[in-house]
């Protein structure tokens, strides 16, 4: 059986190793990158505080020695569900089966200046483009003789109070108490903002009471302007204008308010719901086919306990990566009975800054809903986590050297930055001269 | 006394840090990075064996509590020697006293499809934009159907038997025994050719005969095909011309083949000498000034022991630097007798690959000219000195710990590339569409 995995995040990757070495399988794993990213620790690259190599696990290496896995580097261009088919960039696949797991990009609900000028940060590039956008900054800020012109290269504004927004603005929070003032000693520190903006009324909504006011009160303390119940119109690239008319001066914003589906072209539209997502059944099949199969954050899957969706979290793409291997060997064994997906939450969490983080995890009603942690604890449950979670021996040991590292002497060490990093915006980035 | 250094290599930065903290200076370190960067291990980021960031120290960390260092990530556009003063991409600085370490680039003799074509391998930059070519090679080389084309993109050509070309050509023949063939079972490998071609009569000629003829052993041993007393004429992409009229099909040349002086706009060409190299006096002072010093490779001083000048080497930059910073101590504390430079060569080596290097350390006349070490103890000096010369603490941990991996997995684990490290040549990179 001929299957084909087109994206390896953490459910096209866990299905792909799920069918490893397993007779009768043909595997084509797809992606646009030789690399699976570990997403959640994406703001500690762009802060850096950790390596780009630390959280990227090289796809070859995984399945190095599979028999029956090959991996292609490349990007599909169009599904042909009727002909069993995909076009990538290079050449034609046939399958079987597809899985799709393409995830998510950002959205920037289709505002121009936006996709031109605000910094995303879904991907290590990304991670990458900011780290040097933020840097370069205060190199021009050492430069700059206007005021006003300073204040917008030393405010940063990051948009959108979900775990990503929290945790990047915690990590420039340290960064700004920590590291840039021994960097820069020509500049003043008093004068960078670091603004959290959310529309809702606040930071973590989606996790419990406790956590959401956890995090607005470490927010708060490193420095971090929170400005909940706040809508972003649009960014020029200079200033940042707010739904009620006002203004915040800044170079800098990044956007992590909202992500849409990945949706390869070819998808039938009638397949496609709320937030660009493809509807799938319990099996994580598409919506009128038995061998396309949706797994991760772009299904929509509907179940009595999540009536309306499930979160767009690792661990749900996880669950149905597995559950879609099972149900393929199953289908090799000429079973009839499938399993039904049911998403079993271990819990959620986030990260503002050193020792302070928070955990919701949920318990039996009897006792409540969530069970919630803060501060120390919940921050090294956190970091032991997130180690655990991230792939091979290697990457663990360094990303925790450089934990420990940055834990102790407060001081990231990663500052390089690369001119390849530049983002789209070159015109904004062109040459800064002063007149002396 | 405001002192201007322009560069932070090995000569730039020893200067820097020696006048650091000193009364009456104001330093003003100039460079077009951000961060220092260890040149001598470059080809192991490169071929995937170090992270760019082991082997990059940011500036700003090393002045990180300095009172008189100030650094500006900026390039130099012109110097004006009779105004005292240099002009930048963003600025103007004036100074007392003018130290150029700008080092060398690589030299393609003014042929222009080397330049577009050929791979340097200079600075971290095009280390990373190699590794992505190697890389990209061979994803390539799974959708081609014709045999010619998939000789050419197995096929490596490193151009030049000096230290760089040894080293980089060793490491890829270790890529080609250990790591590419589990990465890529569906490639047969010993189709892949690497090819050093060297136009003398041996490979590392500078060294003694011992260590060049064990460096021809060593490289032979790990498969490299050298070609000695062999000029290349050009490159177009595909095809290598060599002089005597035949042709190595490849894509990818490595050119190691020499270096020239990057002089700065602004000096007079009366004091350019050969290798665009600037002639300086024992003092390291540019001819014809007293407030130009030159160190480095850059630099071309004549001494009773080195008639034609000093080899380009990190420690001659670094005692060039002591001897500078020493002087201008000197001078500011009115003293009238300044030292003249004297290079104590402590010894040169260059290492082939695991176990295998070779090592010559000067002794005694009475006791021969050299003492010549090859094998596992040349192996093992040559990577305890990297170690200690490698700036800071972490980085020295990291370059350890990715050195032990390396050894006990035969497996370099940081292939991931990225996109924005394509080279120039975006032409021949167009997209490789396969017809099935």
């Amino acid at each position: 059986m001929r299957v084909v995995i087109v994206g390896a995040g953490f459910g096209g990757l866990k299905l792909a190793r799920g069918l490893n070495n397993k007779t009768g399988f043909e595997v084509t794993l797809v992606d646009r990158l030789n690399y699976h990213q570990f997403q959640p620790l994406l703001y500690q690259v762009a802060t850096a505080g950790l390596d780009a190599s630390n959280i990227s696990f090289p796809l070859r290496k995984v399945f190095q020695k599979s028999k029956n896995v090959r991996i292609r580097l490349a990007e599909v261009r169009e599904v042909f569900p009727a002909q069993h088919k995909i076009i990538t960039n290079h050449e034609e696949i046939d399958y079987d089966v597809l899985v799709l797991a393409t995830g998510t990009e950002t959205n920037f609900f289709g505002n121009q200046q936006l996709i031109e000028y605000a910094f995303p940060m879904k991907s290590t590039v990304e991670a990458l483009q900011l780290r040097y956008k933020l840097i370069r900054n205060f190199e021009d800020a050492l430069l700059v003789k206007d005021p006003n012109e300073l204040q917008r290269l030393m405010n940063v504004v990051v948009v959108g109070g979900g775990p990503t927004g929290v945790e990047l603005s915690g990590a420039l929070g340290e960064m700004k108490r920590y590291v840039l003032p021994k960097d820069y000693p020509e500049l003043d520190f008093n004068k960078m903002n670091i603004y959290l903006v959310e529309s809702g009324p606040k930071t973590l909504g989606n996790m419990s009471q406790e956590s959401a006011g956890d995090s607005l009160k470490y927010l708060t303390r490193l420095g971090v302007k929170v400005l909940t119940n706040t809508i972003v119109n649009t960014f020029d690239g200079s200033n940042v204008q707010l739904k009620d008319g006002s203004t915040i001066p800044t170079k800098t914003v990044i956007w992590a308010a909202g992500v849409t589906g990945s949706v390869p072209p070819g998808m039938d539209k009638s397949s496609i719901v709320r937030g660009n997502r493809l509807i799938v059944d319990r099996q994580a099949r598409l919506k009128g086919f038995n061998n396309i199969y949706v797994i991760g954050d772009l299904a929509y899957m509907e179940t009595p306990k999540y009536p309306k969706g499930h979160p767009q979290l690792a661990s749900v793409a996880i669950q149905q990566a597995k559950l879609v291997a099972k149900n393929l060997l199953k289908f090799q064994g000429n079973h009839n009975s499938f399993e039904e997906f049911e998403y079993r939450d271990k819990g959620t969490m986030a990260t503002v800054g050193r020792n302070l983080a928070v955990v919701d995890i949920p318990i039996p009603k009897a006792f409540g809903t969530k069970l919630h942690f803060g501060g120390f604890l919940a921050w090294f449950i956190w970091m032991s986590l997130h180690l655990i979670l991230i792939l091979g021996v290697k990457n663990r040991f360094f990303v925790f050297s450089n934990w420990v590292y940055n834990y102790f002497t407060n001081d990231q060490s990663l500052r390089l930055i690369f001119p390849e990093f530049y983002k789209t915006a070159k015109k904004e980035q062109k040459e800064l001269v002063v007149n002396k």
